[in-house]
Formats: structure tokens, C-alpha cells, sequence
């Protein structure tokens, strides 16, 4: 098994049982081992007070690609934290796509960066997620759903 | 009318209108100008891959108080940024509360922290946002929908 | 020996060694295990092209209040990250002070926030370090000089 | 006056000025209007408790690199705020180089990455830096010294 099936394997895994990400409408691809490339239509559930897209969605799409990029090794990896600037405001209806790579890794620790922009190429937000790998495999966890 | 009335007034104002925290059941409460208490239950909806409370919804959550908290001087003022640590996973049925509380605030630059617990007191997320106003009376403002 | 006589006892021995942070006068004081005031003025030496403190330097005493803040456990602890906001300017002669407080402690990783202030009581730098403890003992720790 | 030139005139002015990033030994080069690379050798004198650089000096390297950065469009611009991944030691003479890149700039707002090597190209330190265009040109700015 390559290192690309290996982690493809591990995000077809995750993403069969990660409602949070398949309720909303996130599409994720595995580009390369830590690349991960999230899209998704931000519809009017997601609009805050203000009429523009709640800025927990616009987090949780880049969270989700951050997610998928950390965990292609097959070693259970979790979010330590994560730290975002918002750079433009997203409104109903935009195509927003998520684009993770991985910046430093070590056995236990690593870096990823996530750039979020809407269908016309414009950034909407910069991501950067600290990701720590528990040891555990994934391939031999047990989903308890 | 009194800052708390008014910092009320705002929140309220913003709540009716904010489709993502009322879908997500969050219940908004301005304790001070600047203070806010954010409660939400998590639901199934909300858990990913490891069977655990997606971190963009508890992120979200966090989020939601900081907006509320930074707009309470009837003045415009969005996220432009912030950074989450997660300390522990939340499950399913977890109820979650977040505490914003204003760090700093100058004219148009705000610091507000964000802490977020469990039913059992137990920390599960520090988040901290920087907030800009716009200038814009919030007051005036006309809603497009 | 008390916690707080432990945790003097580790910074003692840190800041023997501390040439760093001795050469920019940084003065340290372990008020409880895991709070520690460090006190620095700013002199010419730390200006940058537009005649105030370098950011670093500022960064400098909030993470050497950071750093013996989380080394009060006999338990050698390194700084994996941090994240600074800048409120106010620093200028010639100005005396900071960073008060370091813990704010989540876990076996191996800790959060500790840091409150920059200037003489007047004015707010400088708000400062969040993440810590992570690699379960070496402080005291039997051989230096190198 | 190209671009080019004009960055290069701004970082002059800049460099002459601040005594903090000379006494460092800090040399300045900009390679593009926004890319800057910094580099300084890491002396004795800033060697923490554990004998490794303090990672307030590894923080000041790529701070430099990024005010340099964002201040090559003849508009005075400071840094707002800045998180930082420590993700190897420094040791004494070892020499360390910090490249900036622009991410995203706005009329007032700009984001620069930072990545700090040391002479083996290893990794040892991740920058992200936040800057506030002030609108007062940097050319027309008496210093006070």
C-alpha cells in the first residue's frame, strides 16, 4: 500500500463516521499524505447576525481539512489548538475551499497550515492547526456507533 | 438607558437574526458590557471521526460568546482573528458552557478570552479573539432578510 | 518542602544558568507554584526604527515570566508556542511588568497566560504560552557551563 | 523608483535606526516588496536556564524579518500581534535565518509567515505576524534621535 492509499484509507475511515462534517455538505479530498483540499456551500444556517457566515463555520471547514491532513499515517491524531484570522467575510451561497498542508512534523507533533478561499480565488481566512498524534492506530480503533 | 441595557439591547438585536447560534440551540446570556455567558448542547450532529464533539463547533460556541461580548457598545464590530487551545474532548450530551470576558479594549481594537467548560466545571477549550469595530452604529443598522 | 519552596528552589536554579535573561535585567519573583512576576526597563539598546521597544523584547519578558511559571514542578519543562498581541507602545525607561499565571495543567501540557504592564499600570502585552513538560527532573539536571 | 527600491529605501531608514536588531547582529535583506530574509548568530549571551537559546531571541529574529516585511510600502506599519511554534532548540553558534512572506495584505491589514532555519536548513521555529498599517508615511517620519 503506498503512503497516498495508506492515507486515503485512513480518511474514508474517519469521514464515514464524522456526521459533523458530512451534515455540512463538507467534500473532502486527499491530495497527498498531510494535503487535504474541504469544500463547502455556505447556506443560510450558517449566517450570523450579521447576514455574513458565521465564523465557526468558516473554522470548522478548515478544522475538518486540518483534521484529515494530520491523521494520514495511521497514528490517531488530535487537535491541540488552532489559530485563525478572518480576512474576508463569506455570504450565502459562496463555495468556500479549504486547502491544508503540512508545514513540520515530528513523531508526536505537528504543524498544518489551512488557506480558506471562496469561488472567485479570494482568501477568506488563514488557519494554522497544532496537531498532536496519540500512538494509537487508526486502523485498529473501534467506532462505537 | 444604562450600559447593561444597552449592551442587552445589542445582543438581542443580533440574536434574532443569527440563524447559526439559534440552530446550534445556543442560549446567549450579556452578564456586563462585555460579558457574556454562552451555553450549548452537544449533540450528535456535532461529533466527528473519534466519536467526539467536532473542535469547530466547540470553537463556534466560543465564538458566538465573543461576538456578543465585543458588541456591546452599539458599534459594529466583527472577529478578526482568533487562537483556541482544546484541553479535553467533549462527548455527546455534553452541556457546555463558554464565558467571554474583554480583556482590552481601545477604540477600535478589542482582546476578549473565551472559557469553555463542562457540566462537571472540568476546562474543555480557552479561546481568545481579536475583535474590530467597524464605527457603525449597530443601532441603525438595517437587516436584509 | 512546600510547592512554593519547590518552585523557588527550580527557578533559582534556572535563573543561575538564565544569561539571557539576567543580561536584560530581568528580575524574576515566584509569588505561588506556577505565578511569577518578571519586571525588565526598557533601555536604548531595545528600541527599534521607530524609537520604541522592540516586540521582542517585550515577547522576551512575557516568556521568561512563561518560563519559570511553568517550571515550578521539578519537571523540566519547554515552551512548544506562544502568542503574543501588542496594545501599547514601550519606550526608553519604561518599567514592564509581566505577571504569568497558570491557566490549564495537565501531565504533560500546560497554558499559561501573561499580563504585560508598564509604571502607570497600563497595559502592554497580553501573551498565551503552551507548555510541554518532558518529564525530566529539573533537579538532577546537569548544567552544561 | 521601482517597487523593489522603494521596499529597499523603507528597510534602509528602518535599519539605521534600530539599535535593537543591529546590537543583535541581525542583517537585513529584501529580496521582494513584503519577503525579507533576516539572519543572526546565536551568541552566549542569549542562552536561557537550559542552554539554548531563549526563544525570545528566536522571536525577535523573525519579528525583524517581519517589520521589514510589512513596511516596504512607504506606510508606517506595526505589529498588532504574532504567534509563534517552537519546533527545535537553537544552540550557541548556531545561525539562524528567518524568511517573511506576505500572505495577505489589505489597505490596512496584513498577515506575514515567517520560517526560521538554522544552518543545516532544519526547522526551528514557525512565525505568523499581524500587522496595522498606520497610514503615516514612513518617509516623511522625523526619528527623535
Amino acid at each position: 500500500m503506498s503512503e497516498l492509499e495508506r492515507a486515503r484509507r485512513c480518511a474514508d475511515r474517519m469521514y464515514d463516521n464524522d456526521r459533523a462534517s458530512r451534515d455540512l455538505g463538507i467534500r473532502v479530498t486527499v491530495t497527498a499524505p498531510g494535503s487535504v483540499t474541504a469544500e463547502m456551500t455556505v447556506v443560510k444556517a450558517m449566517l450570523n447576525g450579521f447576514d455574513v457566515c458565521h465564523g465557526g463555520y468558516i473554522f470548522t471547514l478548515a478544522d475538518t481539512a486540518f483534521a484529515f491532513a494530520c491523521n494520514a499515517y495511521d497514528d490517531l491524531t488530535v487537535a491541540a489548538g488552532a489559530s485563525i484570522e478572518f480576512l474576508r467575510p463569506a455570504v450565502e451561497g459562496d463555495q468556500l475551499t479549504a486547502v491544508a498542508s503540512e508545514q513540520s512534523r515530528s513523531r508526536r507533533n505537528g504543524i498544518y497550515d489551512v488557506q480558506v478561499r471562496n469561488q472567485h480565488g479570494k482568501p477568506v481566512a488563514l488557519f494554522r492547526g497544532r496537531a498532536h498524534a496519540t500512538g494509537e492506530p487508526l486502523s485498529e480503533r473501534k467506532s462505537d456507533t
